[in-house]
């Protein structure tokens, strides 16, 4: 796999671990320190601690709504790098738009940054868009 | 100065280019390429081009509404860095989260990432809190 294929496995790990509620694997997502993450609508959340406990609340919730990523995009350089995508939100036709940062730690990619917001509803979403266009 | 200094001031002159609606400012603000931008409720723009056309109609929109910085924090690690601040808007209580991400170029931190979410009122907005707390 190149660089771009390991960040979105990555990126993919994020939402897997969402889908299934899995803490364990969430906690090993995220890298041990310099994390920052803002959930929709909420305040920015800094350092592991507070964000980890965050993702205890989400899985928590038994009303906690499915979320799909597509469009995944992918920029590297070094060992950091970005990927953005959208999230469509099960059940409604609420979706965001994701930016997950990652940051190589002995050959893995660890996620530093999370930062989803709303934008129009999913209507519009459509395959991906070259270079300086809008993804949908 | 130090790094933190440094990042924070790049920062300080991204508010200070939208407050002036100065073009030139904000498209030296921005680096060359690998760069993305969320504004509130848009899907993400990719690319210089894009991002400074998105610029210049906000500079054009006669009714953008004014846009403050607060609660400023910054995380450096070489020559990639962070700035997260709250942006309270003139003229009502919503406030944003903004995450500013800039990369040293010859020593000049240029933005390559800017990303904006609406979080609650800007009522709960505090002094800046230690780390793993929220900022407001």
């Amino acid at each position: 796999m190149n660089e771009q294929d390991d960040i979105l496995a990555a990126n993919a790990t994020y939402y897997e671990a969402f889908a299934s509620a899995d803490f364990g694997k969430m906690s090993h997502v995220w890298a041990d320190d310099e994390v920052t993450c803002v959930h929709p609508g909420w305040p920015v959340l800094i350092g592991r601690p507070a964000i980890l406990e965050s993702y205890r609340n989400i899985f928590g919730n038994p009303n906690q709504e499915r979320i799909e990523p597509h469009n995944a995009m992918a920029m590297v350089r070094g060992d950091e790098g970005r990927v953005i995508c959208i999230e469509l939100i099960d059940g409604n036709d609420l979706a965001l738009v994701a930016t997950n940062w990652f940051r190589r730690f002995d050959g893995a990619w660890r996620m530093i940054h999370h930062q989803a917001s709303p934008i129009a509803t999913a209507a519009g979403v459509a395959a991906p868009q070259p270079q300086g266009r809008r993804l949908n």
